[in-house]
């Protein structure tokens, strides 16, 4: 028996209380035993969105979230400035690329975060931009970009939109969707949320929803103004994902008792934790700027290969955690703290990492990240 | 306590095996584990749809896979022929209007099946149309629509695409997809596949394949060439629905135990069962021409309201059937024997009929009904 353990950046552990209640018998979406289990996630949602505004409910995964972000509030040839500093943000661009869009692009260099200056300065010099497209956090660095301070400087222009993927990040960064101005949110189901995958939720302002009306790009399935309309009703327009929306309430029923502003602290805290310990352990950090709170990108030892690392801590150790993607493949390897995450799952991703590390003959003193996580993680 | 019994026509009852194996730890989709989960679904879908071609798996509801169907095998402009004859044939419309096709319709009156020989002058008479769009079972009227037939008709026009939406016939009716000339089969899970919603499938000819090359449609959630490219390796295009596929799995596994001729008769039994027995209580079937084996529409008698039957089997009986939609709300109610559905649930539905129509103050004859049913099922 190899016990396992899923320390990936999403899909994430389902906690027992959502697993049990989606294994209850089916229910019909259009009955009017549905209709509260939907309004309690809708409340649930803006108590986590923090936002007066509605979160609407699509069933896809979190990309069918941005999709419907890119194709409800742009017009065809509207200028939009890309924050690509990964793979999602690559994302972002050939979203919006495919529907027509005149993508322009900051680039970052993976593992760094966004410089907000160089946001400000692309929207004065150019007053056809009609929205900012970024990461909150770029699952494939491990990088967090500063979602408060783009949000000030896209506050100044009446006409910008700005659109956050926050598929990673809810949950484990605190993010004042209507406080700092963020007019598209983009949320999915199987990351801090606890969730399998099948859910996506966006988030959207008054002033996008303005812009909506002036939008020309074909939909259908991603039709938001008409999701907002039914879920006034507390439905959603084409058959319900009923059971991952029953989970959803589960999920959401944990993460209030436990209390938002304790759910922010307890990821932080896991966070912080496992960047210490893999620096004591002689690693360094992917995530040369602003790590996010969700995942820890570490870089691999040189003279071992990273997808040695993740391979080994699955097939010897049960743990599944993440390798690099495209151009970091290779060279990183990524823990996840994120959700259904506490101090324990820190510990077993320490103790497997310096195990593996040994196991590859990479000289480390065991025991010596795991010492400084449970020190941390005392307080 | 109220025992719940689930009849309508999706989603329907998710066998205690599939809801078992969906409770298990979440796992990885781009892990090694995830891989021979793919590959058994992949094989599973193609003995289910009785096809040799590859059936792409979407993380949508149904809806979403006839938006693939669409916005990926035809080109703005051009001119497809919709079958309409209920809620989901004006549902090929509104998509294909969506998406720039030009939209010519064969309109059906509700009930009815669609004359074969209309569909085959239609062609003659125009030579531009490109599709014949049209559902195998129309689930707001019950009625299946003889895809054979029309099969043999669009193999006469090499540059005709047969699509069929199967959402609700898939599992209740044997669908020759190659052999009868489909095109583009759509499925979903929360129907005859006996799981929650949340997977729509996709099952695409060579001819189809090659008319993708053409299309100059954006897409980019629903995009069939990457999701064909990345089956191959047993993966989806963006995160897959891990626990449906792991679901669907178990699904098939009951299926492929029976047999596929004998899922087949099962469903022809129980449906030929409910509807000699709805007679026989004096109701008339709503379907006046070739009812389906996945659903069974009832007419209400005249001077009882058909949402107040489907209101008193629910509430006083716990029996979730369906009533009509649109222009048939209010006239009719729907059964549904359809994936996990044997002989006490067609009793139960018919006992629940009988009593609540006495109820409603209607003239019946307790256990007529469920008489006639007992001596057919029991051959």
């Amino acid at each position: 028996m190899l016990k396992r353990y899923l320390l990936a950046p999403g899909p994430t552990p389902v906690p027992a209380e959502a697993l049990a209640a989606m294994s209850m018998p089916i229910i019909h979406h259009r009955s009017p035993d549905f209709i509260p289990v939907l309004e309690d996630a809708k409340n649930g949602l803006k108590w986590l969105y923090q936002t007066a505004n509605d979160v609407l409910i699509l069933c896809s995964t979190g990309t069918g979230g941005m999709v419907g972000a890119v194709n409800n509030f742009f017009k065809k040839g509207d200028k939009v400035l890309v924050i690509n500093g990964g793979k999602f943000g690559e994302r972002w661009t050939e979203i919006g690329k495919a529907y027509g869009l005149n993508v322009e692009e900051i680039t970052v260099e993976w593992g760094y975060a966004v410089d907000v200056k160089k946001i400000e300065e692309a929207l004065k010099a150019d007053s056809n931009i009609k929205g900012v497209l970024v990461q909150a956090v770029e699952t494939s660095t491990g990088v967090y970009h500063d979602i408060e301070a783009i949000g000030k400087v896209v506050k100044n222009h009446e006409d910008i939109l700005l659109v956050v993927d926050a598929i990673s990040a809810i949950v484990a960064h605190d993010i004042k969707t209507d406080e700092w101005g963020v007019d598209v949110m983009v949320g999915g189901s199987q990351k801090g949320l606890m969730l399998p995958p099948g859910l996506a939720f966006v988030c959207v302002s008054e002033k996008a929803w303005k812009r909506a009306e002036e939008s020309d790009i074909e939909r259908f399935y991603f039709n938001l103004k008409t999701e907002r309309k039914k879920l006034k009703d507390n439905q959603t327009n084409f058959t319900s994902a009923v059971t991952l929306i029953i989970g959803l309430n589960e999920s959401l029923k944990l993460m209030k008792k436990e209390g938002l502003e304790n759910v922010f602290n307890r990821h932080a805290r896991l966070a912080h934790a496992t960047r210490e310990a893999v620096k004591a352990v002689g690693l360094d950090l992917y995530s040369k700027e602003s790590p996010s709170n969700s995942v820890t990108a570490v870089e691999a030892p040189s003279g071992v290969d990273g997808q040695k690392i993740y391979k080994t801590l699955r097939e010897k150790y049960g743990v599944t955690a993440a390798g690099g993607q495209a151009q970091a493949k290779g060279k990183i390897f990524r823990i996840a703290h994120l959700g259904y995450a506490d101090t324990f799952d820190v510990i077993i991703a320490l103790a497997a990492v310096e195990m593996t590390l040994k196991e590859l003959g990479h000289p480390v003193k065991l025991g010596s990240g795991v010492a400084v996580a449970e020190e941390l993680l005392m307080q």
